[in-house]
């Protein structure tokens, strides 16, 4: 591997300051304890060398195997993802959730039942494809004190804000989501001035 | 929270050195690359705050919730199944397994497959139960760059020892282990001298 190549990491951090490219207009504590507010939000994989000097959070997720799809889902779902970076999607989300202890009490029967069969939850984000790019990072296996289980990045453009407003409506009114004590919900949904 | 109680912790450390309770009389590398040699064995919950001046290597891996069992299956192991720690549980085995990238692209439905239908994996370990008692640490999702997804600690009495190794020849046997690239059988087989 050459010294340019850097090594494809799984690790990605979302890094709360008063610097990054991603503008943060929005921010909102949708349930459970909130997060101090930033105004601008960095992507950056692997270890994280040196924070800015104002950072307000950073939450740490991994990219890793999917728990519930079957192989007919992800055939659809490749066939018409795309992926994160594309020019037009100027708008994002990171949308931090954390699920309680009946949650984790489930067995894996019961979890799939409860995200597919009732909440659509995999039908409802291929609706929405390609528009809503996404990715999600677990957090939960990272240590035992996280203080989120998921964080999902989403990436779209101006003209599937409507789109997008509706996918996160449909979840919030899944019965998945009752599982869900702690949520926060952050947008970068204007232009920069 | 008294100060006698310490936080349960999902985590747990496996050190490897010359100091610890549990004798190491036997290490085997089955598959891929091994791991130093250590004549004694510590399992310490939450972070490590010191390490023994010797120590050959710190294998970590958190307690999780299950990825395939069902709840048929889950009533079926909690009504059979005794914790770690009893008395008569003098021997011990510690086998750390890192699966191969076919195995984590397969979805879920697959490696379910895999792990129950083709390998019986549950109705083995059930099989044996209260016999051998386990207890599973998952750690591919504690870093991107951990040497094994998962660690498995098992304590059984001195009676049980021909027990256990028919449950381990079982899974070595099973389809699921076709995707195994690196395994590592650690044991305390025999009594202290």
């Amino acid at each position: 591997m050459s010294a340019a190549t850097p090594p494809i990491t799984r690790l990605f951090n979302f890094v709360g300051s008063n610097a990054g490219p991603w503008l943060i207009d929005h921010m909102r504590s949708v349930v459970g304890e909130p997060i101090v507010t930033a105004s601008r939000l960095s992507v950056v994989s692997g270890p994280v060398a040196q924070l800015p000097l104002e950072t307000s959070w950073l939450l740490r997720g991994i990219a890793s195997n999917e728990r519930y799809v079957t192989r007919e889902e992800k055939v659809a779902l490749v066939s018409r993802q795309e992926g994160l970076g594309r020019k037009a999607s100027t708008r994002a989300a990171l949308i931090p959730i954390r699920k309680n202890s009946s949650w984790w009490a489930l067995t894996q029967d019961e979890r799939r039942e409860v995200f597919e069969a009732q909440s659509r939850h995999i039908a409802i984000g291929l609706k929405y494809l390609p528009a809503i790019a996404r990715r999600l990072h677990h957090c939960r296996d990272l240590s035992p004190n996280e203080p989120f289980d998921f964080l999902t990045w989403f990436e779209y453009a101006l003209s599937d804000s409507v789109a997008f407003e509706e996918l996160v409506e449909a979840l919030w009114a899944s019965p998945e989501w009752k599982y869900v004590d702690r949520e926060v919900d952050i947008r970068r949904t204007h232009a920069e001035v």
